[in-house]
């Protein structure tokens, strides 16, 4: 980290997070979360999705899965140095019903798309670019990104006006070695952007890779409170932020809103390691059938679920 | 891992677990993970401590606490492949009390010491070699060990009849610069030596930090099944096992355990991560504080208890 200066810290609690309880936040907890990263000088929250709910039906969404400008006026109140986030998936936003920066809360807008989609992202994320917002693509499931694809994505990536290129560890599959090969390859190919990281801890790696990428060239990373995001969930803010040594980070703010908001929460919905989801990192896969195992009865039958998993290609040689 | 060929595990669940729940381990409990971790191919387990109960008193303790050949036999039956270990602590053990290799269930003694006993650690380990044993020595608390004196316990240890020489993270408190740091150092004061490490996760970097001390020359690593250790635990067993690549390896009787025994023990004793770990870990100090705050009505009081260990030097100040 010391060698690259320090990084910026991007926090997606809300945005990631909700993927885990369906974004049903409060105004006042999601306020709370904004204060207190401001206060530790985290740099961006995430603070949720702005697709278009025209073109994603989401059953029981709470209002952080289609941001609007009054429900960010409401929450912040007054900005403080801790900039907003929005992530987007390509096919479902509607570009054209986004206001220009000038009018918005936000000030930064991540495009999420699979290696396939790149072209279409970068196109999405141009036009952003020009509406006066910081942009990023997203590279999703980075670990199952064809060699080639990927360098052809980067070198693109390299020639446009996006501002940021996202490492993304969708699986949780990465180790060390993956992640200095990973940041060397998006340094070669794309040496013109700056480099961001988003881990999940599938492997209880989250922390470490992105440690790891910081000394890699990486100057962005996503961090979440007490690591709450999908499945296996992140790299934990509070972790991240205390171990620094960078003069505008303080942890004591976090702990603050991790005592009263966190602990309460996590009483109820459950994010972190288990077992299934270092089961899918393991192997490499979405979390999609540890989730809906952990959501069952059965969700501690470990040895029967790995086995599922496992031998469908030997039931399907037999087809 | 690959360029030194495949690392040896020895999984210490039962020795390190126990000081989460006094040792209070079934003889059935026991012999089911002796069983599973043979199946799964694991070298070595440490099934307890040896110290004596006339040289150290622990209160409550079940009898892993203080191994006794009858216990050893009744609860493994037939040995398999995989050795048992036990730790002893200086001053705690009475070596005339221990039977030759020969005589015994046991295959490993490790002897955990801090810096300044080293010499203490090597006489003592000595006189275990001679009683047949294979031996390590365990360096606690690294972290705090004087750069000069670590290097000379390190040259002593060289000489000596040891086997292993561990580099212990008793407060897990380092991360991947710091393993590199000291791997590099213990292979060039200790060169004749097989090196191991012992983690803790407290900042979620024990599984990242065995791996890449493996990488670095360690070839003996402990691990423990769900991390179940002292505090924040250890390197999960299931986790080194399913990413290894050592055909040895197996990790589906690890599953099998795991939801037969440990998620029923998870739901009454606590260890893993939690916030005061990690601060003990980020402030690189003995976690028994936070041990003392996790069993009191205040364990989620964070902010007041950082307060309370960062501010004793300006109070003492004020003396």
């Amino acid at each position: 980290m010391k060698k690259n200066g320090h990084a910026k810290v991007l926090d997606c609690t809300i945005r990631d997070g909700g993927l885990v309880n369906g974004w049903d936040f409060s105004e006042e907890f999601v306020g709370a979360v904004y204060r207190s990263l401001s206060a530790a000088g985290v740099d961006y929250m995430e603070i949720g999705y702005k697709n278009s709910p025209e073109l994603i039906h989401v059953p029981n969404a709470g209002p952080w899965a289609f941001l609007d400008e009054d429900l960010l006026r409401r929450t912040i109140g007054e900005k403080t140095q801790t900039k907003l986030s929005a992530l987007v998936d390509i096919g479902r936003v509607d570009e054209n019903a986004i206001a220009p920066r000038a009018d918005s809360y936000i000030d930064l807008i991540r495009v999420a798309c699979y290696i396939k989609d790149v072209d279409k992202a970068i196109e999405l994320a141009t036009k952003f670019n020009r509406m006066g917002y910081e942009t990023s693509v997203n590279i999703m499931a980075v670990s199952h990104a064809r060699e080639n694809d990927l360098n052809e994505a980067l070198e693109r990536l390299n020639e446009s006006a996006v501002d940021l290129v996202y490492i993304v560890d969708s699986y949780g599959s990465l180790v060390g070695k993956d992640i200095e090969y990973l940041a060397a390859k998006f340094e070669k190919f794309a040496p013109d952007k700056t480099l961001g990281i988003h881990t999940h801890n599938n492997l209880q790696m989250a922390f470490a890779n992105t440690l790891l990428a910081c000394d890699h060239g990486v100057t962005f990373v996503d961090t979440s409170i007490y690591g709450m995001g999908r499945a296996a969930g992140n790299c934990p803010t509070e972790l991240f932020i205390g171990y620094s040594n960078d003069p505008r980070h303080d942890v004591r703010p976090l702990l603050d809103v991790l005592e009263r908001q966190f602990i309460p929460l996590r009483e109820r919905v459950e994010w972190g390691y288990t077992i299934p989801y270092a089961i899918t990192g393991l192997l490499d896969e979405h979390p999609r059938t540890a989730m809906a195992l952990r959501s069952s009865p059965d969700k501690d039958k470990y040895a029967e679920y790995f086995e599922k998993l496992t031998t469908v290609e030997t039931h399907t040689s037999h087809l």
